[in-house]
């Protein structure tokens, strides 16, 4: 029994990574996973060849509209597509369909944070999909609603959750997370032209306008009773893929740089994409460029009172598609590391 | 029966790459094959986490020194040495091992351009490993000693040999292969400092200088009777990894587009990493990162008179590590394409 | 008497180079050259600071619309449009003003050129401005009308020119030129992100497609009465700024590399803009950015029978505004070099 | 009367730099400054046109030793040393020669500071050469010896100071500073290659390990009589030149976004070299590349209850080159902008 993937959205950067990895997956691999049809709005009716030549499987492939129709008879479908047209295309599927969603639509639990943030109606909220949270994991097995998180909240809530758990910091948390340009995804725009990014270092965003920010504040309440208050600057930094985030927050009086690393090798001692660097090592992006891995390290400043964590993915893998097939994975019952590498393409 | 493996080198680009891929391969994952020793200069000592924290699987394992001891008692052993070192190390290891060197030491079949491109004596020669050349797959199946390409002539090759061996050029050709910075490998060196290389772009050696130039005239004399002239020109660029070759030479009269686009297509048509992109789609490094692919495109000049080729490929895969993981597969009698993607991490 | 300047496409960045410059310029020190109307299109109504933060001086300065009348009262008026829309502009300003256009409206000769390669009515054409072309500084004094080259043409000429003249080459030439993004402008587009560019190489307009082709014929056809031609491949690179051009043609029987070098340094020995490089020294890109420099070397391959020509400049300073406003110091009788870095911006 | 000026360590960045600018310094066209001896140690006897062809004007020039004797007879010393070897040089320099040294070694005040951070003998301490520093501009003015600041602490202390003055936030401060990998200096090493460092990110001496934690926070206990702590996290990111600094510290209750912006806009009024951006945008490194400014943005985040306080300078400029410049027009009585450029060389 064949299992049928559709992709919506297929020729913006989340949908080109899930099919890479799809293309890699065991199940694709035996013919238990068949990739089916491929949507997008401006590009329909080019093939992958011209739109996506690094996909050579699907070479001949043509990218069809993104309609219920095209959608239907589809096992899973992926969603890569702006929020708000996510939700409405999610809203007509069947509720045997597993849907995985990489938009921010159903990611929220909060209608309030949506209406500020988002200025629309709350659509719901789904499983949220970071297996690595405690609990989480359990809910997204099977599950036919996944909500696939934002690129900046993997990679400081894998790198706070620890410490916020276990008490180590005041949940006060300065949050500088810099990321490469795919990030802001594949529409033309002078801000985002190579030579606007190269050679250059940006701010934007800032000071909680950012979308991701309630979206932490959210997963780091989730196991701490405290308020937890995030100052989130995000940075744009000439790279095409890595987010490598930096998090400093008060030192709880007494917590040692042994317990604090203890603490994070216990809580990340049966992950298989979380890996806790050795003492001296800090993580860097090219380590884990086109792998579902997150590189953590944690130090204790005893002179400025502060611990800073931080963390290294790549935002369209951990970030974003290989969250998305990890989940798949979970959701459809096949091994959680089927088809995602740990392995990064560095140098 | 596990098939041992050892990689000498392991530290560096080359070696690494080939780690990366053997990690990926599917009889590492079902334990017919087991890495073994992974040896070096000067890096003995530290462990795979400290040096390579791109290889999780390998974290804890320490690097040797590479001596004739360490290596026995391997099945397979990958050299990924200085050229006059490997030579030395190979003459070391019995015959039944499988040796597959990624320096230049055997590539030569001339002992007189050996002499003249490396100053020291000719170690000789052995099979030559890029499969999609006429005759070489043969030889390199169930071979106990391959030579790795090197990566500007694998890149120029699979470009130029279709054009070369069906006579649509005079072999009187101009090579402009522009690289990415890490096939000059990981030694400290002030012109290729991040400084030196971020934002600039330059030639060198330059006029018959680079010791790729009579490895590319050796390979398209295979194919064709005529004199083979090469004015090749390697330029450096900022990126990690990729070349692009772009190859022009004088046009054949009344050899029309449809003529050489069609020797292509078959020349490759059974090539599992070589794709011939549609017409109008220029190769992108991008799209090959991290893949075994080389993608080729042919253009007639009319005007001009001449043929331009164009190939991308990713220098430290289908330049060096992932050759020589399809040449070991082709030794070993594993499927050639075993663990060797075929999906560039794009963008 | 101040000299009034308007820019006219001001927000782009052949304008914003224009101005860099123009406020480096001694004459705007001394108050004897003002700047006047900036004027554009889709960005009329904000101000420098925030669209052009790097130039300080003019801060709340405000965008204008291109018109006849806004452009009215200015004593030099620097065109930074689009081709097409330049010539419209062009011919509504009197023939008092000093025109410097940096579109190619009225950059070839050949009416038939013209229409070949932009589809439409050829507009005239006008002193041509490179000065370091045989007779081109005299034609360029005191003129009330200038065509500034296209960038690719500028390195390509400046790296030929004293080859062609001297038959040191057939004229049957290679040319392969790697550019930095910014060469294609300030206009929202998916090819040019970051995301595509970085990590990235990519050839476009091949095989004579590129409208720079035939300028650049036209330049070394007058210095030469053999028949030219020009294979241009040009490469799209990940850097913000440079050109390096490779030049590669055959070899005239008997020359020598010292004959070849002499030619360079005799032809340049007089200009302030042409650097010939001891040998050994290959241009590097990152040696010119921001300077109106070209660095230029030459090398007599005897094995393969080519010569190599290389050099490099910045496609925004000697490559549009550099050569502008070069073209407005002999156009208004001001010091040639004015203004003008020849100190590069390295590393 | 020629001021004859000699730059030890000029085959470096940062003598690279100075005499990038010295050559755009009005005093060099008039004849009244003139450039004499370059010294250094690997590179002497090499030629200015081998080691940085972007200096044209000097390329005959060879690097000599770096001795007492080669300095002597010059007005002006510029230090471009590796610590510890700057003292000791620089206490051989008689008391008439402006001495100016872009070390560390007479920047910090304090000796135990100077033993903990640089395991040394403290050398003393210089006039600090950050003139927008109350009180600086003076000392500096007439002044025989001046300590060039660090980059780091240059843009971290332009970012912060008023801040701190004015007690817009507590000076428990997170500071966030990610820069171009020619901070890192000239020299031959694995982590700074090309291929380590392009397509990456990375924080490296991070929790107070950073030599310029103890500079950044004397400047700022400057000015205010609370403790001052600094939690400093520097980046490493993949472009040449610049630096972005983000700053956060908590808000003192009641300080509002127009209160903030004033203050800033008030403290920077009269320096031509720092510019405060107009609200909502933000500084970006390129807009600052080749000219001695530091761009300024200040945000209240009244919901995390901070201050992001972010600057952009270019670390070879204002960081290094450029204050090295403006502290010797201090020093010597020229104007204190001369020579130096206001426009960033952008794109």
């Amino acid at each position: 029994m064949t299992i049928k993937v559709a992709v919506a959205g297929a020729s913006g950067y989340a949908g080109g990574e899930i099919l890479r990895l799809l293309l890699g997956h065991p199940a694709y691999a035996s013919g238990e996973l068949e990739i089916g049809a491929l949507t997008a709005a401006s590009t329909v009716g080019s093939t992958v060849a011209e739109l996506m030549p690094h996909l050579p499987q699907l070479a001949d492939r043509v990218i069809e509209d993104t309609t219920k129709e095209v959608l239907a008879g589809h096992d899973v479908v992926f969603l890569g597509l702006p929020h708000g047209f996510s939700a409405e295309i999610a809203n007509q599927l069947g509720p045997d369909v597993t849907v995985i969603d990489c938009a921010a639509d159903f990611r929220l639990t909060n209608a309030a944070d949506w209406s500020k943030f988002y200025g629309s109606e709350h659509a719901g909220s789904w499983p949220y999909g970071i297996p690595e949270m405690p609990g989480h994991r359990e809910q997204l097995r099977g599950s036919k609603r996944v909500a696939v998180p934002g690129c900046f909240p993997t990679g400081a809530t894998l790198a706070l959750l620890p410490a916020v758990q276990a008490d180590l910091i005041e949940p006060d948390i300065s949050v500088v997370s810099i990321t490469g340009v795919s990030g802001a995804g594949k529409k033309a725009s002078v801000p985002l032209l190579g030579s606007e990014t190269m050679g250059s270092l940006k701010a934007y965003n800032t000071s909680g306008k950012h979308r991701h920010t309630p979206e932490l504040t959210q997963n780091l309440k989730e196991v701490t009773d405290k308020d937890v208050t995030i100052s989130f600057t995000p940075v744009l930094a000439p790279l095409p893929r890595g987010i490598l985030t930096t998090a400093t927050a008060p030192l709880i009086d007494g917590v040692t740089q042994e317990q604090a690393r203890k603490v994070y090798e216990d809580f990340y001692a049966d992950e298989p994409f979380v890996l806790v660097l050795p003492e001296g090592v800090q993580p860097q992006t090219q380590n884990v460029v086109g792998s579902n891995m997150c590189h953590v390290q944690i130090e204790v400043d005893t002179v400025a009172r502060k611990v800073l964590v931080t963390s290294a993915i790549d935002n369209l893998t951990k970030g974003t598609g290989g969250a998305a097939v990890q989940c798949m994975n979970l959701a459809l019952g096949f091994e959680e590391t089927a088809g995602l590498p740990r392995t990064g393409v560095a140098p």
